[in-house]
């Protein structure tokens, strides 16, 4: 027979694989596993535990224990073709899911002349000056995201005084007033070795990498930021969801 | 001096990034050249020549010569998070894009069971039985695409008559009548070696591809297809348009 915290935790996972729990959602505390399974404390406690231990749900002190938005093998996901989702700050996201996020500027320039990037076959330009900004993105003490933006100072003067923690599109849309009309991005993939030059990762074996380009419009097609990023393929997914509506409208 | 063919195709380059010239779009003939630029009918031809050489048209006999869908390091381009596009078969996309499409069928079963799909962290299930189909995408003589598909013989009877060249979405919709809901879809990446057991591609050294996981769901959350491919990273990047009147249609 089945440790009674084992017949526990298995009814939870199978709630969060028939999505009856969304990765965000909230699991029962010990007290209401104690009530509904009427168990003893330290039964509800290894049946979250487990939980926890196989990366299920993420216990937060004080707050409760939530379901993690990653796949069974441990991926962090994250939607594409969504305005909100991309709105959401970087750090925003990995505190929702229980990291501890941490970023480390390693190049805050202005740069005098314009930059251009071609993505999807089209040219995408900002005019100088510029702010180039490159960071490192850490999720507990794993770097995960390496971050390369440059953001128009014509559309967004001054942004170099805002700290790279705040999601930059808040930014564009609050402080400066700007409309964002469209997001264009592609993905490709790339192998880096621990001694390829874009290895900021300190990887210590080749690992696959998405490579992340991608254009923020703002009203009037002027671009206000253009992003090269690299994310470690070994942590992350990426989901796109496809509807007619999607397409009706863009008709 | 450059010579005249190099300023004539220097330009069309240009009205290509400009994005004037969109993929797909013809650009001018021969004899359109010779007139508007006022060139001889050799240099006319080593103009195209030279633009087709670079990879940015495709001369296809008797039609035309076409600006296709590539980036500048020569990768096809596929848009996430349109049906429309979904719809459109594999081969008809790389037509238009100049090349040879042929199919490899290497597996066709009729499987009794069911089969069952993680796709972010939700589960897509088909209850028995499934067709399962896997078949190998070539562009020109090369595999691109290591295609593995389950579809339901309950939603589609005898679709294992159908021939693989043809698109499913248009099969789905106009043989089976099915009015497609949504297709959710997550990328991973993974390092393919040649002696890994998934290399169908026949790879001669380590490279990266992406790994598509996909459920086609249709009215009253019956799903009709679930596929698992890779697509070889270094032929594909994949294009996302965000933009706020999706998320608004969402809400």
């Amino acid at each position: 027979m089945k440790p009674k915290f084992i017949h526990i935790s298995e009814n939870i996972v199978e709630r969060i694989k028939a999505g009856e729990l969304q990765p965000g959602d909230q699991i029962p505390s010990e007290n209401e596993l104690i009530r509904d399974y009427q168990v003893s404390n330290t039964t509800a406690r290894k049946s979250l535990l487990d939980l926890e231990s196989n990366g299920w749900v993420k216990r937060i002190k004080g707050k409760g224990t939530y379901v993690l938005n990653r796949t069974p093998d441990h991926h962090l996901v994250r939607t594409l073709g969504s305005i909100y989702a991309t709105r959401r700050g970087f750090n925003e996201g990995l505190i929702a899911e229980g990291f501890q996020p941490r970023n480390l500027v390693i190049e805050k320039t202005t740069l005098p002349d314009g930059i251009s990037s071609e993505i999807g076959g089209k040219h995408f330009i900002i005019e100088g000056p510029v702010m180039k900004i490159h960071l490192l993105r850490y999720a507990d003490e794993e770097i995960v995201k390496d971050e390369l933006r440059y953001v128009s100072l014509t559309l967004c003067p001054n942004i170099n005084r805002v700290p790279a923690e705040v999601s930059y599109f808040h930014v564009y849309e609050n402080t400066y007033g700007l409309k964002i009309e469209k997001v264009k991005q592609t993905f490709g993939v790339e192998i880096l070795t621990p001694d390829s030059a874009e290895n900021n990762f300190k990887l210590e074996k080749a690992t696959a990498v998405f490579v992340l380009d991608s254009a923020v419009v703002c009203v009037k097609q002027k671009v206000v930021e253009i992003e090269r990023s690299y994310y470690r393929g070994d942590k992350y997914k990426f989901a796109v969801i496809a509807n007619p509506e999607y397409d009706d409208k863009k008709q």
